[in-house]
């Protein structure tokens, strides 16, 4: 039998994907919040699923909600990041909303579970979570001043406001991917397109794009 | 003590919103929905919450899921009767979205919970609930073709595929509602406001906004 964490055998063969058992709980759990609910899903289940003992799970994760706040933060490291890279680029503020933009939608269609539907999960407001709520609103208020540049640099074509809508039009891919069943392939250009007209931003939307891209690069999925 | 359901007697005083006793239990249930999650009350939890015996409950829903279907309905019915009569309406596309927009923004702040967040829910893909996702795409459809009439008066302004986005726009104060604790009071003007400027369409929004409200009048709040 395969050895995992500290000298644990593993029940079944490993089926799940992650190269290590932390991230086999985690894609288990992952698939368990988002097809049977958060407070339907136990430990026990989650071991279960990928075929180790519960207290096997216990070496890596203390508690149901610590999974639950290691899956939210794969929702929002990676943009976090590049958002406070772009916060020092001289780019123009509609190059580097769309690169954000762009790497966040295409990041949250990507991920194999939509981990966005657990946003809304009354236990988020618990103190647990504050830290993950912290960093969700620094992500939040990145969008907002990159989009007050974009409307800066656009003159007065924006409704007042505006600046804090890009961010919602992001996060509307959740919704969508939970509707349809599956991440929204169209999503990764008409949302950022659209943020820029939003803005009132009348520039050339495909020449953007490319630079945008570029400018996400090292991040690029 | 006051008689509840069928012969029923109540445990305590009356304490909820509502004016008969299946209000009552609906108020409860949103309660709990909302602030402790779905998969975590039941209809035992919101019996007590009411001050009922779970028996009296069962009087008026079978099952917990029909509470929850019972709940979603609130959160659609209204802009849907308000859809389907403004299809037939001869006022331009832009003041008819916009009424419907400034309608069920306005309805979803109102409402005393937010219900909203209960529509990612993972039960909610399950059949018992076919009949509420299929009314939730008719109102979805209904902003697709408002949105695409716009899009055609207003000339080629807005990006391909813009006509799917009005929908979560609305949607959206569901995610700003949560994450503020508070409906954004703000949201019923930015976010119609933002949905005609989204569509490329540059007409005035102020005399917009007045016939839309106008137009909206028998199902205003």
């Amino acid at each position: 039998m395969t050895q995992v964490g500290p000298g644990r055998p593993r029940l079944e063969p490993r089926r799940r994907a992650g190269q290590t058992p932390r991230a086999e709980i985690l894609d288990a759990a992952a698939e368990l919040f988002t097809a049977n609910g958060y407070g339907s899903t136990s430990t026990r289940g989650i071991a279960d699923a990928v075929g180790i003992r519960q207290a096997s799970l216990y070496h890596h994760f203390a508690a149901k909600d610590d999974i639950l706040d290691a899956l939210l933060a794969e929702t929002i490291t990676a943009p976090l990041e590049l958002a406070e890279r772009l916060a020092t680029s001289t780019e123009p503020a509609a190059v580097r909303l769309y690169a954000l933009a762009w790497f966040d939608v295409s990041q949250l269609c990507a991920a194999r579970w939509n981990l966005g539907a657990l946003y809304l999960l009354p236990e988020l407001r618990s103190e647990r979570f504050a830290a993950f709520r912290e960093r969700r609103d620094e992500l939040r208020r990145h969008y907002e001043t990159l989009s007050a540049a974009v409307i800066a640099d656009a003159g007065d074509g924006a409704v007042p406001g505006a600046e804090l809508l890009p961010f919602r039009l992001v996060e509307s891919v959740i919704s969508v991917r939970s509707d349809e069943g599956a991440a929204p392939e169209y999503a990764e250009k008409l949302i950022p397109d659209a943020i820029l007209r939003l803005l009132g931003w009348q520039g050339e939307l495909a020449r953007t794009r490319t630079a945008a891209i570029e400018l996400a690069g090292p991040h690029a999925l």
